[in-house]
């Protein structure tokens, strides 16, 4: 609690002057004002963010949070358990698809075991196990308070060992069989909607079994009753290791002044989380993908962050953030490379 | 004309084949089928256009061509005509926005004079000139036919050099002010829609203008009078040099089976221009961002690509087509780096 605690009193908000300064050279970079449209944005609060006018985000790093879910033992998932320990591995050792895409944006793969179920073998994975997976929330908490505050620690570690490291760019990724069940179930806490609104097909459930889905979360809500107003009461009760330490990875993103992207529905969740935690974590983040999993359009929309590609993706493990990197690099270089109407020695355009 | 008629006679559809293989291939890659969405539809685009299930696309090069506008003497543009060799210029010197979008991917760029109104003075420009710049289409027609064929040819040739210098991956951009009044000119022709629905502002043109643009499109669309089946007719009478020179890049991307990526308005209504000369032709293409520009929308509707980048950018030269690269060479990378459940020695996800 006192890491969180003291990493939480370390957050403070946007860099104003810089922003007005980055704002005022991107106007005038030789291009009609705007024409650049949500890639000035994302330069501007790059700035906003490091206090450069010049920002830099050479080094990256995808932080997987790989956990298990007890929730999986109703069927709300299409893969069994095992798939966790198995794609943990495969993520690690570079074959899955966020770790082709992170390779091509040149960024360094984290894979943090903080809740697999089984013992994990593998140099490449971080063993940062709080537990082994969650408890069946239609039955009980995932997991105690302390546990889940424990859990959002190791996301703060992890991050802050990237940072030092030098990376200076993150994006949260997870893999936990079962973990559309507990994120829509902390989504619909979190949004006062109606679970059958929101549940999607998460790994390709089949059609005939989202009702049971639905009725398996509705349960969850029913048994745990958290406390709306307390994210750390719905996340320990409905949430998983890996949506804890995701909030982890955002939190310690904004103590440090660091830019972090956000994937697609899980990530957007613990994003939800996070900044219920913390609100000003929010101008630390940035969007990514927009989820094709049924409740991502809510949970972006709540946390007030437009998604900028359309890929139709929802796989999760951090690939819809790792194939944004391009455009936060492509917004770095606009402050780096374009230059002024004054240094062109022209008039506006 | 006979480049032009022998480079569309060399024009096959995709390989039938070697795209049932790549779909059978990423069906059995470590993921939920289809979790991937659109960089699998690319991925496998990639390997029809290629045959090849390991699809490359490492050298890239955005093509820009430049032209001016004889219309912008009727007050259709908020920045005069020498801006069009102004950016010429900066866009070859890699200070523009494109470029330093361009050169984060590892991206080559070539700018090609295809009809500036000035003399070009600068080494890294291709001069390619058919003509200084084209007529008023409120007046008369842009260029003649042969003239339109010949600007064709041109984006025939500079398109094979690239591809004979290796380069496995294009995109179209363009430079020329006054070319959103052009543009929206040919897609109200093509579409059938007046053009009071689909004028925008172009590079920040005053609201209050947007009426004279718009009956300045009507008079050019009255005077000439352009058959709307001859897509070369309506090219010559209301578009531009540079809309040409992007067409032939597309066909000659076609005829040596190269993907090329579209980038948004100007290169779209290109690209309808190019699939009504060869229908084929569409198979090649990959589409990028979703211009802000209003008629934007339209335009990918009529040629069926839906953008996957929404940046609200509007800025031309080639700016969102070189921001989807990153998109491209990670649907490659899946294709190439993910291994399969038989690879993991596991049964399906």
């Amino acid at each position: 609690m006192e890491l969180l605690k003291s990493t939480i009193e370390k957050i403070k908000g946007l860099d104003e002057a810089a922003m007005a300064a980055a704002k005022d050279r991107m106007d005038n970079l030789i291009k009609p004002v705007g024409s650049l449209g949500r890639l000035e944005e994302i330069a501007i609060q790059l700035s906003a963010i490091t206090s450069s006018i010049h920002p830099v985000v050479d080094k990256k790093a995808v932080i997987v949070m790989s956990a298990d879910n007890g929730v999986c033992c109703e069927g709300v998932a299409a893969a069994p358990p095992i798939v966790t320990l198995m794609m943990t591995n495969h993520i690690a050792n570079g074959v899955s698809g966020m770790a082709s895409i992170a390779k091509t944006a040149g960024a360094g793969v984290v894979v943090v075991d903080i809740g697999v179920s089984a013992d994990v073998q593998n140099d490449k994975v971080l063993v940062k196990k709080v537990r082994y997976g969650t408890g069946n929330i239609a039955v009980g908490p995932a997991m105690t308070r302390e546990e889940a505050i424990k859990a959002i620690e190791v996301g703060i570690e992890v991050a802050r060992e990237q940072i030092k490291s030098g990376v200076k760019l993150i994006a949260t990724g997870e893999m936990g069989i079962g973990n559309t069940t507990t994120s829509t179930a902390v989504l619909s806490v979190l949004s006062g909607v109606h679970p059958s609104e929101i549940t999607g097909v998460g790994a390709n459930l089949p059609g005939d079994k989202i009702k049971h889905k639905i009725d398996v979360i509705l349960r969850a809500i029913e048994t745990n009753n958290p406390d709306k107003n307390d994210p750390i009461d719905i996340l320990a009760k409905l949430g998983g290791l890996d949506m804890a330490g995701m909030a982890g990875i955002m939190i310690a993103c904004a103590a440090s002044r660091i830019p972090c992207v956000v994937d697609g529905y899980i990530s957007t969740v613990s994003a939800l989380l996070a900044c219920s935690i913390c609100p000003t974590v929010k101008d630390f983040l940035i969007p990514s993908h927009a989820s094709f999993e049924k409740g991502s359009a809510l949970a972006s929309q709540l946390l007030g962050l437009r998604p900028m590609l359309h890929m139709d993706m929802r796989l999760g493990e951090g690939s819809g953030a790792a194939l944004a990197f391009g455009i936060i690099d492509a917004a770095a270089a606009i402050s780096k490379d374009m230059i002024t109407f004054a240094e062109a020695g022209i008039g506006t355009v």
